[in-house]
């Protein structure tokens, strides 16, 4: 997708340097860098830091990264270290052990002279397929879109459709056209109106910082709201159908997703207006029956609610990037990144091999 | 209530310098300062800045500002003047227009000599009143308090009670004890042992800024976390009521709060959870049935999202008060401050007049 005019993604191989680059996340939308990851721990350290982030950029990285200690050194011990470190980088996204699976079995047969090109392939073969699922994701939850608008047009309720949307998962978070949010740019691209509702997701903003990025640059209008917001918004009618992306999906349909998702959830059920999940089918996680006990739900530190980072305002019109502290520094926090939204309050799961009803039979039918 | 072992209002009348003391609430936690309010149009420009918020607390600085008003000249047009611009500083809450009338009504028919006299006797009257009806509100409340906590003793779920909160109810919002946090002050001191969830509460960040720092100065327990959290907190047990304020109620006990409250509602009732709201009984507003239509729902600007103030964080250590933007500048937002909670969401008003169901019969009978 776009940045400027010019196309980019948010991973790609420089197969001249032998590295992987990334845009860094983490100084969106104040500046634009693209970071060098040169080898396995540079990539774990990217996870970690979120410098990239979103359920399935992280397993693009993964892959990427066992590839590059594939490269630095090909021994079982390399691929064993560079497993365990990486998988423990962020918990709950089902993406990042299934990329490294992936990666570790397709070459853990092979001789050790080989793995380093071979998980290479593999691992941009990952990227392609992203690519292909959330184009896919797009392309069928742009057709629910244009179901949604044509009940609106049909009831006489405005022309514009208003989606809203929780955290990013767009394209930054993919590697390209997103999953949340593929839909949205599949159906700009038809020339359908749309206005997209941008919770700011607290506590990192991902949504003030990359979704409003990308919507910007993309020329789609989009408005910033609190996380606070959207009940109202929905009860007043001033939302069509709410969108977001998934971290981990149970073999039941409930849906792990960033902290909030569930509030969400459970205001658009309140006001019957339709909550859809976008997320490549490889996100369903066949081993959870109950996600309450089985998805690990990563806590992060206290800081990332205490301190916030953005552009400092000065009189002198001098602009650099500054954390301040929003709370006396005795404050204790508490900082669950994710949240389950039971399958009940799923009006669907938008995936690469289609819309798939939120519930067990539903998925095994697919499976 | 305390300050670093002090006892503090949040408003008094300096009687020997004949002007209206505040503590500058949009510098807190940081900076403790008192700001003297000389005359109506500061009353004005303190609520309008926020630099006192709160129903109850606005409704007291609005008629501390008539007073002032009289003080200066005790015309009709004087009168009428100040009430016009005092009133449409914050649109939501009644407890403005409920203070406003009082003053005028009570000093309308007097000669103009003894208007500024009246004015304030009658300014005072409200503040005290509104201390006891906080502190009435504190004893009923923490009668539910215990009767909950009893509840999940002979359930053996442990002998800690954590109570949820959002925004800041607390004795800052009113002159003394809070309406929130009344109960919680009042438990407290019974010895019963509380912890209390602090929701940010975005855009102001009063939960971060206000909440924590009442509970810290009183000793009790308590957590800091993002809005987007409480539901995950109730759907793991972590959470045994919400008590939340309110601006203004309906006569059928619809729930005018802080925006995100409606959202922390829906959460308790898919818990099954207790969900209190705290407010005097003069909260209800007896012209408001369908709250959705006849409730003002003030818009505040798009800075309060886009630049958040703290405590610049620097290597050297030196701190100061710095604002940061965490979006592009050319970011739109939505920003309302309110929201309505619907009556069977909420499972009683806590009232200086006693725990009252939220219904209109159940309203009507105490009325």
């Amino acid at each position: 997708m776009k940045i400027n005019g010019r196309t980019y993604r948010s991973i790609w191989f420089d197969n001249k340097e032998e590295y992987v680059c990334v845009i860094d996340q983490t100084k969106l939308p104040h500046l634009f860098n693209t970071v060098a990851i040169k080898n396995w721990m540079e990539a774990a350290e990217a996870i970690t830091r979120m410098v990239v982030r979103g359920a399935p950029l992280i397993g693009v990285m993964g892959a990427y990264g066992m590839a590059l200690a594939m490269k630095e050194n090909p021994s079982n011990k390399t691929m064993k270290i560079a497993y365990e470190h990486i998988i423990q980088t962020r918990p709950t996204a089902i993406n990042l052990e299934w990329a490294l699976n992936r990666i570790c079995n397709k070459i853990k047969n092979l001789d050790l002279a080989k793995r380093a090109f071979a998980a290479k392939l593999e691992a941009d073969l990952i990227a392609e397929e992203d690519v292909a699922m959330c184009e896919k994701i797009g392309v069928y939850g742009c057709n629910v879109i244009e179901d949604i608008l044509q009940n609106k047009l049909r009831r006489g309720q405005g022309r514009i459709l208003n989606i809203l949307t929780h955290c990013n998962a767009g394209w930054l978070a993919t590697v390209d056209w997103g999953t949340a949010l593929a839909p949205i740019y599949k159906a700009h691209r038809k020339g359908i109106d749309i206005h997209v509702w941008v919770d700011e997701t607290r506590p990192r903003n991902q949504g003030a910082s990359l979704t409003t990025y990308e919507l910007f640059n993309e020329g789609i209008p989009h408005t910033l709201i609190v996380d606070n917001s959207g009940g109202h918004l929905m009860q007043n009618g001033m939302v069509d159908a709410v969108i977001v992306g998934a971290d981990r999906i149970s073999k039941k349909g409930d849906v792990c997703n960033k902290i909030g998702t569930y509030l969400k959830a459970l205001a658009a059920k309140d006001s019957d207006i339709p909550f859809y999940v976008a997320a490549p089918f490889s996100s369903i996680d066949w081993l959870i029956s109950d996600p309450f006990l089985e998805i690990p739900i990563e806590l992060r530190p206290s800081s990332e609610i205490m301190n916030i980072e953005g552009k400092l305002l000065t009189s002198s019109g001098i602009s650099e990037i500054a954390k301040v502290a929003i709370t006396s520094s005795n404050t204790s926090c508490f900082n669950p990144a994710f949240d389950i939204t039971p399958a009940k309050l799923v009006t669907g799961l938008l995936t690469d091999r289609g819309v798939i009803d939120s519930n067990e039979k539903a998925l095994e039918a697919i499976h």
